[in-house]
């Protein structure tokens, strides 16, 4: 697998990665019933840069594994803090993927000047993708009560994870 | 003092307001020389339903002793949980009104159906903020590592606060 940055001639498979997440509702604060066309604007917009992951054997829309976007998670002040999110295919879950792009994304949002990197919002119930985080080094800083509302399990807390990027 | 919804006509009156708090670059992520229609645009954009706080007994732009803004703070799955931002004039400061604009901005929002209230980044030496709005019911979830940069301290934490707007 390796990770390189997103071009219009991957829209087919990103979608493929994207729409199970949007679909399942269970992770990112997008309306389930969005249109592809829609996804895809969001996931492009200007402010993201965006790349994906491929399974370098078969370099087709099928081969996209993986996709995340980095960008300024602020403004001025706060601009020095990235923000990153990232979506695995669900056939591709248990292989490296999401710890990959994360730690690609680190090294990334470093070239780009970044000093640290902040998750907004990791649903609480994705108990997974907590600790995969964690692993990575970003840390819990805080719990919010209730602030997602899961499709299924009704208004569930949401994490916010942090980690520095630089050592100065 | 006496809150209401800002309109057009208060442009001059919350740029007096504006201004201080932008020129000092210590408590939000705006660039310091940010000009007063880029700053109005921010201010007034889609998003935002703004008000003002004004001295009732002198209805002129003088008059306007502080304004806030209330959006969602995200969409879809976490678009129940609401965001602002405060500002008072500096001549007005000790008077109540921040803690006025606060409480009816989680009135406001209960209105609206928002179910809990989230300030994403209170800059950690803005202590007086950080005090007010706890004393307001808002609870700190969390400290961000030197995630602002402020102009004569170098990088400070940042304090992300929330609270639930409603008991069910």
């Amino acid at each position: 697998m390796h990770i390189r940055p997103a071009g219009a001639i991957d829209a087919d498979g990103i979608w493929r990665v994207l729409e199970p997440m949007i679909r399942a509702g269970e992770t990112y604060p997008l309306p389930q019933d969005m249109r592809r066309d829609d996804a895809l604007a969001h996931w492009f917009q200007p402010a993201h840069e965006v790349f994906v992951a491929v399974d370098p054997l078969a370099e087709t829309a099928e081969s996209i594994v993986g996709t995340f976007y980095l960008r300024a998670n602020s403004t001025a002040g706060a601009g020095h803090v990235a923000n990153c999110g990232y979506v695995t295919a669900p056939r591709a879950t248990g292989r490296g993927v999401a710890r990959a792009m994360c730690l690609f994304s680190f090294e990334r949002a470093r070239e780009r000047g970044f000093r640290a990197m902040q998750f907004n919002l990791v649903v609480a119930t994705n108990q997974a993708a907590v600790h995969l985080w964690q692993s990575c080094g970003m840390e819990i800083v805080g719990r919010l009560p209730k602030a997602f509302r899961h499709p299924t399990n009704g208004y569930v807390d949401a994490i916010v994870m942090y980690r520095l990027l630089v050592d100065d």
